[in-house]
């Protein structure tokens, strides 16, 4: 079956049983939203125990406090009334393991799937590339306890972000299914 | 109980039970992503029947394709190896219900959530706001198989992607939890 299938097959399902989810209001129940990782082993919904209706739930490679992350996040205050935030980065993120000048030019190379060895990232595709690759940030993650820290400090300081609402700082660990503190970014995340 | 003590009492009892997922890959095993709303009534993984370890699920306020979600995009295929891509807006989305403009008036009047009422949003929070707003484009919807048609197109067209990824587009219906195509985006977003 193709994935396209299989996920219209388990939507049926899902809404044969919806039941009164359809009562569910637009602003979240639980007041809070989460900013984290598109990474596939990461199920917020589960590690963090929401159900639908609860929070705003952001993704993006990384997790990382992007402007479109912020953009969200200020619809999330300004117009649907959340309260406080979380920003999850997690362990062995894929994040880590490039620079901005090795996914240029990955993508100058070609705009096939690189492969992962040993020695890295290496493009093994077929060209053309692209040079527009050297136009983006990609917002690598050199270490995780540190780009949690920077990412609570962005969002605080930003000037759309209300000084009350308070920032906390996490690293999932992807092989306990842990969230771990970042104490030094809770710090600079209270709500003042 | 606090939001945050919630949580981590919620994440301990997923902890507890972790078992095997400690063992999954990097890469996503159904080599496809989601790009979705942040809105706390969908669960992608849910409502498209995911598991942990299946596909890279991104989110923002509307599900909008903008810079920061094609950097995204362009990770998840081109380090990560997915091969195709939905794009999943919804009904009643809170970004249909403002305009760049009133948002950014809104900012501008004070920094406090603004109050939804019959005529729409107004603010009643005390200032200072901050003219911050305006540089912002909110990225809001007007009617979502234009957005989704929209987000399809530009996803297809930019330089990053091959053209060899399909590219779905789709409304989740937050009444009834069933998935909607959006046919015309569907059609721009096929493989070539």
């Amino acid at each position: 079956m193709s994935v396209l299938n299989e996920i219209l097959e388990a939507n049926k399902g899902y809404a044969k049983e919806f039941g009164d989810k359809a009562n569910l209001a637009i602003p979240p129940a639980r007041r809070f939203a989460i900013l984290t990782c598109m990474d596939a082993r990461l199920d917020p919904a589960k590690y963090a125990g929401l159900s639908e209706g609860d929070a705003h739930v952001i993704r993006n490679a990384g997790g990382r406090a992007s402007d479109d992350a912020i953009r969200s996040l200020v619809i999330s205050y300004k117009l649907l009334g959340t309260k406080e935030w979380f920003v999850i980065h997690h362990t062995n993120c894929g994040m880590e393991f490039f620079s901005n000048d090795l996914m240029s030019n990955l993508l100058a190379s070609s705009l096939e799937t690189a492969e992962l060895g040993a020695a890295g990232f290496k493009d093994v595709g077929q060209g053309p590339g692209s040079n527009e690759g050297k136009y983006i940030n990609w917002l690598t993650i050199p270490d995780q306890a540190s780009s949690v820290l920077e990412d609570v400090t962005r969002i605080k300081s930003h000037a759309l972000v209300p000084a009350s609402i308070p920032v906390y700082g996490y690293i999932y660990d992807v092989s306990t299914g842990s969230l771990i503190e970042v104490p030094e970014a809770t710090k600079v995340g209270q709500a003042r």
